[in-house]
């Protein structure tokens, strides 16, 4: 693929957990948008956003010139006299079109009566039940659509990877939907005052990409009705957004949900020796990461991590992005590590941490909290530190390399613990024993349990 | 390799099809120059010009900072009571440097006689000949020569791709001359001015690469005499420009033209088990994109579109670059479609076509004609749609990812066919009916003929 | 990986031999930084530093966000009575924490009687003893320290890769230290100025990575004392620096230095088969390029050039670099050349040659003397020519392409002579008896002898 060219020089003396900075309301939903020209997201390469999905409320389909990644947040937990009551699970139902790939699922049609006795069935592409805890990889390009037919909202928040390779345009998200008048945001549209104004014979059609074309064209090309194309043109009148709702439930039927990862992985084992072809088309394109049994780190005292790379969700490699889904109890600690080869944002997905960064110079960059549905970058190679508060702390983070490496300074696997003695002794101008108490005082491996006793300690 | 720095916000809400903004007269031809600091073309990271080398006109070898194709034009046609005659055909002869591959070619010498009887005969790397239709690669760093020993004019239009990840300079794509003294175009001599002045010694040198060094370094290194050197080095004076005269016909002698791509897949088919360095000295530089045999799509009611990707010609691997081949027909339609991983520029090559081009708000950014000589820069992502006027169409597209893949909007293939109806008729807030028109009334792929009539309409 | 964005347009019509522009002195030794911020570096991509470590002197533990690669200078010479006394031999001890890699190696401890007696070998990642023409591979984010073991000074030129793919952040190398308080340079400590002034609680602990965390976070993590935490972080007036006096010799034993590569290459054979991880693990980090057998090209009249890339030592392949190391004979020559598809920083190790670089308008843009502790950006496609002075001239280029070509202008393998005479003839309006001397009068390869008679010519 081609290159890149975005001026930047990261200035990052000072980070800061942020929140959303822009709502638009949709009719069955809204979503909310990050300052995508902040320095830290610029210099950081991704942009983020968050989709609140009613019930029975459609996501319009649309792709964009980043990859993107979903993460499918959990439904809402209740806290009553101080027992943590998990009150709904998300789930829904996502479709991504994948260019030039067959038809596969068969759709039962609703209103198949009123028509003739032939129409009863619909083919479309691949669909797949989404629970919370899923990473959905949309690459550049690829349209995609979600529906929420459960009891409760669906939120999910995406990650735009805008310095990936695989956008050619320029550092800024940009969504194309197919369908539909979604608003735009307020930046978007003040960039854009000089090219509204140039509007035409479009000046009346919606915000989707039919809307720029003249009506003749749109007839000869799909070979429908002029009123037709003036609906799939949509109108600057149409207000409902880019989450609408659905009149009857969709009818689409997906294959069960509870053994869908177990068959995925295996139908793909299967499918992997037929040829680069149907492996583009039948690639996995979800990855639950909440799954306990998936943990790379694990301690019982303290929590685990789980990191999703190319190995194990190969899709990443395309994206050149990996995700890692993190838990900690109470007073558990992660770090002191850095990330060797990618930025990172971490968003908090419930309860609250202390995160402390430090950058180059040892210096503090960032020493606050981080709470549910705050973002925080991480800039490569920045050393961070993250504390559990009293409700434990739930997060997950979006990296920047299909591979991302992370080298922890404190603990075993530690660089600490990969230098002599003696060179610890010398580098830090402390004695020996000393040197050994650093090397060796903690002796778990990336998740640190709060109250190691001292007298725990063990040196080898 | 390298990573690549230029600044640029795509600033894309009014594209324009464009003409060449400067040429530049040599000996024995022409080239014209796009405007490369133009916003469309810096952002699709691609640099045109157009060579027009007459009879026995010899386009000087050079190499670029960036990969370049070329793709040989048509001999002219002339339309004749309503009848297209065609009334030339054009061919030449290309050579490219492969660095540290052996000399394969032999050629007999054209006045061998003048000197002793040994030397009658020449080695060196092999030579292509060309002719009308024909893509030639040629990577950053390679030096090409073009030879025009057909009867007629000569004319190719080459496509410099500025931000590929192998040029390691900047976004200006710079062309060494080996030889002779070509003019350069107006804006780098602007640029230069202060370069200029700095000329000591070589004041009166040409603007090849020899002419930079003094006279005793060239006599030591190339080991000739000093009035030869100052052949080399070229003059000021020299007003022969890139595309000199031939005095005599040369005489090299390539292999018979007719069986040449035939003949090159065997031999390529055959080396390709003998390792790397032998794949390297013998990979296929050019390719034929005309034949009307290679079409991936065809309607004989429409057209045809064909497309050389790294897969069909694997030096696009290299240079990062699909190539696309359109015909269509007299109101024949191609779209809406978008690229779904590259940029792309349109070069017209005969006829004209209507061409719109929707961005991710909706709106017009092109509603115009594209014709002949023109080119168009198509960002990724935004939608197009073209239709061919009275005398058809015909283009070749360049695209900026070796793998460049295009998403319909309409017809058979579309991401509409992959839809679920129920989605459909949610997404446009239409009826179950209308969604199945829209879904299903073109049932053509990629190609459409201009009148398919109502009747025609299948539903599945 | 991620993309990359960095605004420069690379203007590069007057380059310079440069020394380094500031040098900070440590307890040990000193550094020397070259001006990163110069033009020719910035549009390279690179950045350099020179380390003179005391004997004794340990450089701290360091990890960058730039891949970077370090050569190991020679020892000093002395010329007495026209004679050359190679008075020194350079030698010192290496390691490298791969991340997630075990610990391989044991070493006794110094100090061993002090305490228990179980407490006799403390086990680490490997050791690399290193010597004089030694390359070290260091990828990004990967901590680093020198030991100086031998009896004089040991002197390290490294080579930042500042625009490599790798690398999130921007184009400023970054030093993230482990340990101590290195002094900054002092561009960064004005860049930082703001920063600096946000210290809080860290404000008089020192500059490495450790300062910035508070300190009952880091006896959390680190489960040590408060006391520890405060030696661990460093103080502001610690004044050591990043190069530091080891106070009893380090006890490290690594193996033996004379067959170590032979060894290294023996074992990687072996271990290449056990997988990905191991292979990661195991992967060599240093490789001599001093070795007269390794030349690639070798002229007994002249010198000899040997190259370093990917296919050689596979490092490369993640650092996207190459190296050439070169010897030339009094009044040799290389050259005229460009290097087809990387920059390219020379660096003088010792002697003296006089330089050429010429550009694409065939304008000379360096003319000038390279000498030992100097160095050279030649940007890519631009061609050069260098004759070694009265004491010969010998260098280390980094070239920014993990496969990086060159190509010849002069000799055999040479462009020229892979041109029909007849195309020469034409190109260069000369004869076919001039066409042939160009093409055949330089018959060696690469490295060109200073006095080819003109009765040694041969033409074929």
């Amino acid at each position: 693929p081609h290159q890149h060219r975005f001026q930047t020089e990261c200035r990052l003396d000072n980070l800061n957990a942020q929140e959303p900075s822009e709502r638009i309301e949709s009719e069955a939903g809204f979503t909310e948008y990050w300052d995508q020209n902040d320095d830290q997201f610029q210099c950081a390469g991704v942009a983020l956003l968050r989709h609140t999905i009613q019930r029975r409320g459609l996501l319009l389909p649309s792709y964009s010139n980043a990859p993107r990644l979903f993460y499918v947040v959990q439904g809402m937990y209740i806290c009553l006299f101080s027992r943590i009551l998990y009150i709904s699970i998300s789930k829904g139902i996502q479709g991504a079109v994948l260019p030039g790939c067959p038809n596969t699922y068969q759709s039962p049609l609703q209103f198949g009566n009123r028509r003739t006795q032939q129409r009863i069935e619909d083919s479309h592409q691949k669909l797949r039940p989404i629970r919370e805890g899923d990473i959905l990889a949309v690459p550049e390009g690829v349209a995609q659509w979600i529906y929420n037919d459960g009891e409760n909202q669906l939120v999910l928040v995406g990650f735009y990877d805008t310095l990936n390779e695989e956008n050619q345009l320029d550092q800024n998200p940009r969504d194309f939907y197919l369908a539909g008048n979604p608003q735009e945001q307020s930046e978007q549209r003040s960039q854009r005052s000089r090219g509204q104004s140039r509007r035409g014979e479009q000046d009346n059609t919606g915000n989707n990409v039919f809307g720029g074309f003249d009506r003749r064209s749109l007839v000869e090309s799909l070979n429908i009705r002029e009123d037709l194309v003036d609906k799939i043109q949509s109108q600057r009148e149409d207000q409902r957004g880019n989450i609408v709702n659905v009149q009857d439930d969709l009818q689409l039927i997906a294959p069960g949900r509870e053994d869908d990862e177990e068959r995925e992985d295996r139908q793909q084992e299967g499918r992997r020796e037929n040829g680069i072809e149907e492996t583009f088309c039948t690639q996995r394109l979800k990855y639950n990461a909440d799954d306990p049994q998936l943990a790379d780190f694990y301690n019982p005292r303290a929590g685990r991590v789980t990191t999703l790379n190319s190995y194990v969700f190969p899709i990443l490699e395309r994206l050149q992005l990996s995700v890692v889904r993190g838990f900690l109890h109470k007073n558990a600690l992660v770090g002191p590590y850095y990330n060797l080869n990618s930025n990172s944002v971490i968003y908090g997905l419930r309860g609250n941490a202390k995160v402390q960064v430090v950058d180059d110079n040892g210096d503090n960059v960032y020493d606050g909290q981080l709470r549910e549905g705050q973002a925080l970058v991480v800039p490569q190679n920045y050393v961070v530190l993250k504390r559990a508060e009293n409700e434990g702390f739930e997060w997950v983070s979006i990296k920047t390399n299909d591979n991302a490496i992370t080298n922890q300074l404190a603990g075993r696997l530690s660089v600490i613990q990969a230098l002599p003695v003696d060179v610890l002794q010398n580098a830090f101008n402390i004695d020996e024993n000393d040197a050994f108490q650093l090397k060796n005082n903690r002796n778990e491996a990336g998740v640190f349990s709060p109250s190691e006793s001292q007298s725990q300690r063990r040196r080898d």
